[in-house]
């Protein structure tokens, strides 16, 4: 047994050293759709890992390094945590109140690019260590790390470094990236996140642009074949029109029902947080929205682009348009057999002058609520929130955690330093230091549950 | 009479001086869209009116200045010129070979953005006066000149200008802005330009950008509601589906008929010069194409935005999406109709969260090809071209010269500087010399032909 009150204590009085180090990871750009700073932040954090006696690889890939670490423990067991440096692109600038590379503190909260999604929680993995560290001066349990740096543009090169590092990553149990409390300040363990396939579909249509006077009536406009290609994907009741695109869709469990039928309405919270003024199809909120959010797939436009669009009218006929896809798939849903489905699809609608581009993807991934390691990461949490975390048998977002799930065949749960508020992949992302203190307590928990031998 | 050959000779000698002119207009930016240098360019075109003997006022309006000139003649008829010194904007500037505000000759071209449209059609003008005032002492007519600084924004301001300075503008006829060889170097007179009503349609679903994965399958989509209300709007047979849209439509008359069929095919040219591989509804080329390129209405989509346009993938919903259309309309359509029409329509099929916002229109004109001075200003072409003007009943562009006869009663023609290649409104706008010197010949034969009261 070990003395968590003395634990918390160390948490608390290094919670300002733990925020400076974030900072330092923040201030390094890393964003991975721009290409921008990523083997520079890796080495940020593999030198940080090393610092705390880990065994630190920073692979090389085709595209941003992945960092893979390990630190012998106690127990016989393994817990593994999936983290990734990069972060989304910071646009539009004009919308942060402080700039998104400079992290600021105010209000008791930390704002910044990749303060929540997931440089925050890095940190506080270290934290949490350093914690165990100064206390014990060993490990409870073998700790691995898979840290990699294109996780916002669909882990391009993650799945191929898994699967031929099966042995160095082999773990009893896995922590992912995120994890947070609800609106209502309820931890919550999401154990499934959607697939994804994301696309970019393109029309040529000339080889310039040309005056609209002129060409309107006589020449194919790139942004009309674009709108009808897109009209013919989804209808306004939200159902993708794609053959064949709900073929391997298996619907909920009677217990994942309960779950979500447990889970707080969240309507109220939504409307407020994002401005909302209806929800899709006319829904009010709870078990609907909840249902609807992670256990339905999606064809989302996420951009649109074509000709002029600066201030006022130009009179032009775009030669080019552009559409950003994102399909959420759920189980079984795979993104290669949706992507044929839609190259089919656009053909067979007289399409074919849409090019469709993969921009990546993955696919949908759960691991049962009644998991022994599940149960206990959802356990341990009383003592910290007065309550166990809530089960959210889905997430709406997506991960690879199916790469990590069917290479190493590990429960998977989530744990970490989110709040709704956070504003991921928004302008001024941000994270409460009180959320990040409770992660760091919660987590000295599962490692010291870990090396007990308490759970699975 | 005049002596044709001596003036020639003085246009040829004074090309390059005229062309000096031409660059220190179109240095001076004035992008109309942009609200950027109008005033300044006002100032330039006035003083080379002035220093013409020309008796010239600077009108302030709401928007850019509207320049009124006029320089008593010989004869008691009158010839008023309507131009416009403002240009479309520049952009994409990385496709300008040239910076757009920096004219260059290169090849017996002189690029910049406005040299054709409509800048060089202004230092023409003046050439053509020069050459006649060196020889003459005195112009054969009167010469008028309305030039106003919003043409490429619909000239939201020239309406109320020219009905309450009818006296001030009358004029016997009048000469439109541009003019131009077609691709086999015969010159072309255009009798009529269609309307156009320009509006931009806005949806905003939330207050901010959401993360996809959250807000997918529950939030609104700014990007897919304006998709399907594009989508109402005109089907893939280029059909506009707004009720009411083509009703009061007159069909061509049986003179433009002729007319149109004496017309050359331009499908090669277009297939060339464009890089287009196919024209609308499988046309191939013919009367066919020069119908449909002018007697047909249009709605364009001239650029559309919403979402993350940048490099790779960025999962968003957008809170917000747009869209810039064109609407080219025929005798008898009028912009306000259209849009009431598009307001009744998108509010009929469920879209009233789409914002309409009207950025500028007109109505369609025309001129009888039958008219003295039509025949005057075909005819005179003969002593240059070694052939008259062709005439084509309607160009598929739009101006406001509508405003013009409606308020002043006038045959208009045009005559001008441009030629197919001359890019308007496109990266590296141009003129060839040639034609800017067959131009101003063309000009003086029409100016002392007035002089002499042959025709009207």
């Amino acid at each position: 047994m070990t003395d968590t009150n003395k634990l918390d204590q160390y948490l608390e009085q290094n919670l300002h050293t733990s925020i400076e180090e974030l900072k330092t990871f923040v201030a390094q750009p890393s964003v991975s759709a721009k290409k921008h700073g990523q083997p520079e932040c890796a080495r940020l954090v593999a030198d940080a890992l090393e610092k705390r006696g880990f065994q630190v690889t920073v692979h090389p890939t085709e595209g941003a390094p992945i960092i893979s670490a390990v630190r012998r423990g106690k127990s016989a067991r393994t817990l593994l945590f999936y983290d990734h440096y990069d972060v989304q692109p910071a646009e539009p600038l004009d919308l942060w109140e402080t700039p998104p590379f400079e992290p600021t503190l105010r209000d008791g909260k930390l704002f910044g690019r990749g303060v929540s999604d997931n440089k925050g929680d890095i940190a506080n993995r270290l934290l949490a260590i350093d914690a165990i560290l100064a206390d014990q001066g060993e490990l409870p349990c073998t700790v691995k790390f898979l840290i990699e740096g294109e996780e916002e543009v669909s882990s391009t090169n993650l799945e191929a470094f898994v699967d031929s590092h099966r042995q160095e990553l082999a773990a009893d149990a896995c922590i992912w990236e995120f994890g947070s409390v609800d609106f209502q300040d309820v931890p919550v363990q999401y154990l499934g996140l959607r697939g994804i396939c994301y696309v970019e579909l393109e029309v040529e249509t000339a080889a310039m642009d040309v005056h609209s006077g002129l060409g309107g009536t006589i020449f194919p406009n790139a942004a009309w074949r674009l709108v009808w290609a897109l009209a013919s994907l989804k209808n306004e009741e939200e159902e993708v029109l794609i053959k064949g695109f709900y073929d391997d869709v298996i619907p909920p469990s009677e217990e994942d029902l309960l779950y979500l039928k447990a889970l707080p309405d969240t309507a109220d919270e939504y409307r407020t947080r994002y401005g909302v003024k209806k929800f899709l199809g006319d829904m009010q909120g709870g078990m609907d929205l909840n249902f609807s959010e992670a256990h339905k797939a999606s064809c989302t436009i996420c951009g649109l682009n074509s000709g002029y669009q600066g201030q006022g009218s130009k009179t032009v006929l775009p030669a080019k348009a552009s559409a950003k896809i994102d399909f959420r798939l759920i189980p079984d849903q795979k993104p290669e057999k949706v992507l044929k489905l839609l190259r089919k699809h656009l053909d067979s609608h007289g399409f074919e002058d849409v090019k469709v581009t993969y921009l990546g993807g993955g696919s949908p991934s759960k691991t049962n609520a009644g998991d022994p390691f599940v149960q206990l990461v959802v356990n341990t949490a009383k003592d910290i929130y007065g309550m166990p975390m809530q089960i959210v048998p889905m997430s709406g977002g997506s991960g690879p955690n199916f790469i990590v799930q069917e290479a190493l065949q590990v429960p998977i749960v989530s744990l970490g330093i989110g709040y709704p508020g956070s504003a991921a992949h928004s302008p001024n992302e941000n994270i409460r230091l009180n959320d990040y203190l409770r992660s760091a307590k919660h987590l000295v928990r599962v490692l010291n549950a870990m090396g007990e031998g308490t759970a699975h």
